[in-house]
C-alpha cells in the first residue's frame, strides 16, 4: 500500500530544503538549515535567517516507520493528508494550528509555520507547566473544527467530497489496532512490565469491558461524524503560556467527534495521575474546562451557524452532545488502556522513576480507563469523570 | 453537479442498442429492440432475438428526473454506480441480482440480464400474489450483500476503498431529503389528502417524533456499515413463485444496515394494511420471515466468515443486531410517513379506490410509522412489530 511515488522520492538534502523554503524569505537572506526530527516517521527540517534566526518548518514523511526498532512500510499520502487537513481546520481554528506555506505531494513534505519558540505540551506538562491557555484553545479547536465539518454545517456534498478525500485507511488500521484491539488480546504488540500481567490478563479475560471495546472500535470504524484530527495527544501540541498550536494531523479522517475529544482528555488524565495536590488540581481544570468549552462553542456554532432542519427541535442538540460526551468517555478510556499497556506508551507514566509509583500509577490509569469504558452512560458530567482523578 | 459526460451523451439509438448487444448473441442472430422503460429517470431498451424471444436489457440513466411534471438534473454517474453494486452484491447473492454484461460511464447504460419473465413485486403484492419465496430470498439478500461488505467481514483498506467509490452523495440527497427531512416540516414537496391535514400537522408538530426522526437521519449521514442498496423498496424487486431479483441499486452507498431491511419492511407492512384476513396474514409471514432469515443468515456469516477480532466476545453479535433492528424500526417509520404524505407515494396506497377506505388506510400507515419510529426501543420482536398491523 505504500505509494508509486516511492520511485521518485528521495530524502531532501538540506541544500534542497534551503531552497525550497528561499522563496519565504527577502532575497539574498542568508538561510542555513538543520534536520531536528527523530527520524521516526518524518524528517523535520529548520530553514532559518542566519541574521535574525526567524525561520520556517519542512516536514518530509519517511516511506516507513520506525517503531519499537523495527520498520514498516508506511503511505507516503499521509503528508498530504496532514497539509490538507492543517489546511482545513485552519480555516475554523486559524490561531490554533501552524500555517501551511507549500506542499509537494510527491516528495511527501509541508513547508509550514515554525513553532519552535513553542514547547510540545506533553514535555512541559511533565516539568510541571500549568499551561493555562491550554484547554481554553483545545475546547475551542476541537468545536471549530469538528462543528464545521460536520454535517450540521457543512452541504451534504461537501462532507462526502471531503469525507472521500480523507478516505486514510492505513493510518486508521493503526488507531483499529494499537487502540481498539491489541490491548484486549494476548497479542503481541503489547508491552508491559511484569508487575502488571495480572491486571492485564484480567483486562484480557474482563468480557464485559471487551464487549464494551467491541462497540468503540465499531464506532470508529463506522461513524463519519467530522474530521477528526486522529491523533490528539498531547504530544500532538505546541504549547507556551500565550499559545497553543495543534500539530501533526496526519491520523485525519473522517470519524467520531468524541474521539478527538477523548484522546486530549485520556491524556490530561494520564499526567493528573502523575501529580498531587494543586498541580493535580490544574490538571483536573483543564480536564473540565476542555469540555465545558467545547460544548459552549459547539452549542454557540450550532445555534448561530447549524445548517441542520432539526437543529431547533428541542433536545437535539442535547442529544447530540449527549452521545459526543458518552463516546469521548469510551475513547478516552481505550486510550488510557493503550498507553499503559499497548505498544505506544506515554512518557508522563513510563517515566516515574520510582518503580512501584510507576506500577501504582499505571494500575491507576488501568483502573481509570476501565470505568470509563464501563460506565461512560452513567457518568453524567465532566465532573463525574475528574472525580475518577480526585478520588486517587 | 451533474456529469461533463453529457457532452458526449446522447440517448441511445434501437440500432445502437441493437449493436452493444448483439455480441451476446450467436453470430447472425436476427434482433430486435424494444424500448420498455416508463422515461422517467431511465431508457429501458430490450434487445431479443425475434425467433427465441431471449433477450437482454439495456438500462440507459437519463441526465435529468422527471418527477411530478418537473425535470431536474441529475449525475450520469448513476449508472456506474448501479452496476458496480450489482456486481458487487452479485458476488454475495448470486441468483438475487440480475447479471451484468456491461457497462459504460459516458454513455451511462449497463447491459443486463432480461428479467421480463418476471413482476414488479408491489404490483404482483397489489395483486393479491403470494410470493411464498420472497421474504426468503430478501432476508437471504440482505444478510449475504450487508455482511459482506461491513467490516466484519472485509480488511479494513478493502471497506474503506469501496465506501470511497460508492460515495453518492446526490442520490443520497434526494433520500435525506424526501424520507428525513421533507414530511417533517411544512416543506413544498409534500403531497397528501386534504383530509389528512390535521394529522400532518400533527407530525409537524410533534416534538418527540421529530427529535427520533432527527437521529436517524444523523444514523442515514454519518453511520457507514455495510453498502446498502439504499432504496429497496418492492418496486425493485423482480420476482414470480420461484424466483427474486433485486434491481435498481442507484441509490447504492454505505450506511447503515437497517435501512436496507427497514424499507423493505415498511413497503411489505403498506401492503399489509391494504389487506384482510388471510391475505394480511401472507405479509406478516413475509416480514416476520424477512427479519428471521435475515437475523439467522447474519449470525451464521459472523460465526462462520467473520474476521473481527471481537466476533467471539459474549453479546457482541447480539448487540450489533440489536441496533440494526432499532434503527430497522425507525428506518420503516421514516419510510412508512414519507410513503403516505411525502413527494414519493405506494400505489398500494394511492391505489385504494374507496377515498373512506384510501384515507383511513393512510391515517393508518402514519400511525404505524410514528410507532415504529417512536417506540424503537421498546419493540424487542418481530412479532411485536407484525402485531401493529394485526391489531388494525
Amino acid at each position: 500500500m505504500t505509494t508509486t511515488a516511492i520511485s521518485t522520492y528521495h530524502a531532501l538534502t538540506e541544500a534542497e530544503a534551503i531552497a525550497l523554503a528561499a522563496g519565504l524569505f527577502p532575497a539574498g537572506t542568508d538561510l542555513e538549515c538543520q534536520e531536528i526530527g527523530d527520524g521516526n516517521l518524518n524528517y523535520v527540517y529548520r530553514v532559518s535567517d542566519r541574521a535574525s534566526g526567524k525561520g520556517v518548518i519542512i516536514k518530509q514523511a519517511l516511506p516507513y516507520a520506525k517503531v519499537v526498532g523495527e520498520s514498516w512500510p508506511l503511505t507516503l499520502k499521509r503528508a498530504a493528508i496532514e497539509a490538507a487537513a492543517l489546511r482545513k481546520h485552519g480555516e475554523y481554528a486559524t490561531d490554533l494550528v501552524p500555517e501551511v506555506y507549500g506542499t509537494d505531494e510527491e516528495l511527501a513534505y509541508t513547508i509550514m509555520e515554525d513553532l519552535s519558540h513553542l514547547t510540545i505540551a506533553r514535555e512541559g506538562l511533565i516539568q510541571g507547566k500549568e499551561y493555562p491557555k491550554l484547554s481554553n484553545d483545545i475546547g475551542e479547536y476541537l468545536a471549530q473544527t469538528l462543528f464545521h465539518t460536520s454535517d450540521f454545517a457543512l452541504h451534504p456534498f461537501e462532507k462526502k467530497r471531503l469525507a472521500a478525500e480523507f478516505s486514510n485507511p492505513e493510518l486508521c488500521k493503526i488507531t483499529e489496532d494499537l487502540i481498539f484491539t491489541d490491548p484486549f488480546f494476548d497479542y503481541e504488540t503489547n508491552d508491559f512490565e511484569p508487575e502488571l500481567r495480572q491486571t492485564v490478563e484480567a483486562i484480557w479475560h474482563n468480557d464485559r469491558l471487551k464487549l464494551e471495546a467491541a462497540k468503540l472500535k465499531r464506532s470508529f470504524l463506522t461513524e463519519a461524524e467530522a474530521l477528526l484530527h486522529g491523533d490528539l495527544h498531547t504530544g500532538s501540541i505546541f504549547a507556551d503560556d500565550n499559545e497553543t498550536k495543534v500539530i501533526d494531523p496526519e491520523f485525519a479522517f473522517y470519524g467520531p467527534i468524541g474521539f478527538d475529544v477523548g484522546l486530549f482528555i485520556a491524556n490530561l488524565i494520564a499526567q493528573g495521575i502523575t501529580r498531587n495536590g494543586d498541580g493535580r488540581g490544574t490538571i483536573v481544570g483543564h480536564i473540565e474546562n476542555t469540555w465545558q468549552v467545547f460544548e459552549t462553542r459547539f452549542t454557540e456554532l450550532w445555534e448561530n451557524e447549524g445548517i441542520e432542519d432539526f437543529k431547533k427541535v428541542p433536545g437535539y442538540r442535547e442529544s447530540v452532545l449527549d452521545k459526543v460526551f458518552k463516546d469521548t468517555l469510551g475513547f478516552a478510556g481505550c486510550e488510557l488502556i493503550r498507553r499503559t499497556i499497548g505498544l505506544a506508551h506515554v512518557k508522563d507514566l513510563d517515566g516515574i522513576e520510582d518503580a512501584a509509583v510507576r506500577i501504582e500509577s499505571k494500575k491507576q490509569a488501568l483502573r481509570i480507563g476501565e470505568t470509563l469504558i464501563l460506565k461512560r452512560s452513567e457518568l453524567t458530567s465532566i465532573q463525574d469523570v475528574t472525580a475518577l482523578l480526585k478520588e486517587l
